[in-house]
C-alpha cells in the first residue's frame, strides 16, 4: 500500500526501498502512470476503483486492477468488454465502502458474465485492538460464507491483521503503515518486537535561543511559563510543515550531541506550535546552540510517541509533511 | 503576510487577490524569486530573515527586505556592503524570535552602521485575548521604551491586532489569515462583525452510500454506532487531504441541496475519519447520493467551526491542504 505519497515518504523512495513486492496499491492515475514510467511491470490496484467512466482507457492502457465497491463502479465495467482484473469490495462490518452481504453474490455474477477476472476483498474495521465487534473474527465470517464457492484469489489483512491475526491474511496481504516502521495501533511499543525501523526522519534546527527569567512566558497564548531561568530554542519547524499544532507541553524532540550524531537527548516542547516554528525547553542540551540539528522523529524518537502527545496516529503525520520540507531519499 | 502558501491558498491566488497591497512577507527565498518572476515589485519581506550567509547574494538580486532576529542574522549584515531595508525584530515578551530589550539598541547601531535602513518590529503573543500575560498593553510599552529616539518605520500589528487593538499598528500592519475570512481566534462568531469572508472553499464527493440497522457500526474502533436504520454517506477526503483526522462526531459538513447549490444542508462525521475517506450521517439529506457534492468548509461553512471539533484553529486546517487535492483559482 503507497497511497498517500506512500504515507508521505514519496512513490519514488517506496519504488526504491520496495521494489521487490508483488504489487503496488494506490488511488491516483497519476501515481500509476508515474511507476509505469519507470519500468514497473507488476500489478497496480487502484484501491477505491474508478472514480468516473472516463477513466477507464487510462485503466485500460496502464494495465491497472480495479477494486469495484458500488453499484455505479459495477455498471461502468459491464459496458466494457476489455477483462479487468477486479478485487470485489465485501462490506463486512466496517460500513465504509463495498457491497453489503446479500448483494455480493449477485455483483459477483455480473462481473464475471461480462469476462472480467474477479478477487475477493474486505477490509478489518478493528484489527488492532480485541474489545470492538466487528471483530476480526466475525468479519472473517461474513467474508467466508459470502465468498463460500466463488472463484477468485482473496485479500484481507491490513497492517494490523497482518501483525496480529495470522489466521487472516487471504492470498494478497495489504500491508501499509508497518511497512514505514510505523505502528497500527499509533503505539510504537506494539510494532517494538516485530523489529520494523523508522523509515522516515524529520529533522530542522535550532534559528534561535533565547535566555528566559522564571515567570517568562513563550509564544501564543503564553501556554507554556518558565519555573526557573533557562534557556529555550526556537526550531524552524510548525504546523505549517506538517508538526501537529496539537502537540503538548512534554512532547519530546531529539537533540543531537555536540560532536556525535548518534548520541542526543530527549528536549521537551514548551509553548504552543506555531505556524512556522516551535519551542522547546533546553534545560537538557547545555550545548545546543542557533545550527544546532533537531530530529522531530525519526531514528532515534518514534513517530507513534510525538503523536501520542498531539492525540493522534503516526500516519496522520507522515502524510501531513508539507511540500516545503525538503526531501532527501537515502 | 502570505508565508505557506498563503496560508495554504497559493500563492498564485494571494497575488491575483491581493496585488493591491503595499508589500508581501514570507519565508522562501523560492517564493520571493516566484514574485518577482510574476512581475511584482514592490517589497517583499523575509520574516524570518536569512538561514544562512550563502542566500545573501539572492536576497539582494530580489531585492528582499531582512528580519533581523539573531546573532548571527546580524553579522553577516555586518559584513555586507550593500544596504539593505531590515526589519529589527524585538523579542518584548513573546520569548520567540527578536532580540532582548537590553540587546536591540546596541543591534539597531551595528546595522546602522553598516550602512543599512533599519525599521522596528516586534510581535504580540496574546492579541486575540485579554486575560493573559504579556498582554499588548506591555508589549508595546516595552516596545516604545525600547526604540525611543531611534529612526526608523515600525510594525507590530498581526491580524489579531489589526482587528482588536488600533492603538498598536504602527507603520505596517501584518495581517496574515484574516486575508482569508478565518478567525485568529479559532472563533468565526470573533470575525462576522468585520464582513470577512472564507477564501477558501474545500470540496469534494459521495462516492459511496451504506444502509445501516440499529447497531451496525461505521469505521476504524467502531467509534460511531448507529442510533436507527439510516443512511452513512462516504466522502472522497481523509486525512491524507489535510482533513483534521481529530474531526469528532458531530463535526458539520455541507451537503448541497438536489438542484440548487445555493441551498443545502449540515450533516454530521459519524465515525472515525480515515486516509482517505469520511464518513456522515445522511439523515438530513435524504436526496444525497453517490455523486453528490458535499463541503468540507467554505462560504457555507466557517473552516473554524469545523476546527472547534477538531480542537485546532482554521490556520492549521487550510495549511494542511495536501498538494493532492486539486486547486482551481476564482
Amino acid at each position: 500500500m503507497v497511497k498517500a505519497r506512500a504515507y508521505g515518504h514519496s512513490l519514488r523512495a517506496a519504488l526504491a526501498g520496495l521494489g521487490q513486492t508483488d504489487g503496488f496499491a494506490l488511488l491516483d492515475l497519476d501515481d500509476a502512470r508515474w511507476l509505469r514510467s519507470q519500468g514497473w511491470d507488476k500489478p497496480i490496484l487502484l484501491l477505491e476503483g474508478l472514480f468516473n467512466e472516463d477513466d477507464l482507457n487510462s485503466v485500460i492502457e496502464l494495465k491497472c486492477d480495479l477494486v469495484v465497491h458500488c453499484e455505479e463502479q459495477l455498471r461502468w465495467l459491464e459496458r466494457q468488454n476489455h477483462p479487468i482484473t477486479v478485487f470485489l469490495k465485501l462490506n463486512s462490518g466496517m460500513n465504509r465502502l463495498g457491497f453489503s452481504p446479500d448483494q455480493y453474490r449477485l455483483a459477483y455474477h455480473r462481473l464475471h458474465s461480462a469476462g472480467h477476472r474477479v478477487n475477493h476483498m474486505t477490509h478489518f474495521a478493528n484489527a488492532d485492538r480485541v474489545d470492538r465487534e466487528p471483530s476480526v473474527g466475525s468479519q472473517m465470517e461474513c467474508f467466508t460464507q459470502t465468498v463460500e464457492g466463488l472463484k477468485g484469489e482473496t485479500s484481507l489483512a491490513n497492517s494490523a491483521a497482518v501483525l496480529w491475526h495470522r489466521n487472516a491474511l487471504g492470498d494478497w496481504v495489504r500491508p501499509g503503515i508497518m511497512l514505514h516502521g510505523i505502528s497500527p495501533t499509533g503505539v510504537y511499543r506494539d510494532i517494538e518486537h516485530a523489529h520494523l525501523k523508522a523509515v522516515m526522519t524529520l529533522t530542522s534546527k535550532i534559528i534561535s535561543v533565547q535566555d528566559l527569567k522564571a515567570g517568562d512566558a513563550v509564544g501564543y497564548g503564553s501556554r507554556y511559563r518558565a519555573p526557573k531561568a533557562m534557556r529555550i530554542g526556537i526550531i524552524a519547524c510548525g504546523y505549517a510543515d506538517g508538526y501537529p499544532r496539537h502537540a503538548s507541553d512534554g512532547t519530546p524532540l531529539w537533540v543531537y550531541g555536540p560532536n556525535d550524531k548518534s548520541h542526543g537527548v530527549l528536549c521537551p516542547i514548551a509553548g504552543q506550535v506555531s505556524m512556522d516554528m516551535l519551542t522547546i525547553d533546553l534545560s537538557n542540551a547545555p550545548w545546543a546552540t542557533v545550527g544546532s540539528t533537531v530530529e522531530l522523529w525519526g531514528k532515534n524518537l518514534a513517530v507513534d510517541d510525538v503523536a501520542g502527545h498531539a492525540q493522534t496516529i503516526g500516519y496522520e503525520l507522515v502524510c501531513a509533511i508539507a511540500p516545503r520540507v525538503p526531501v532527501e531519499i537515502i
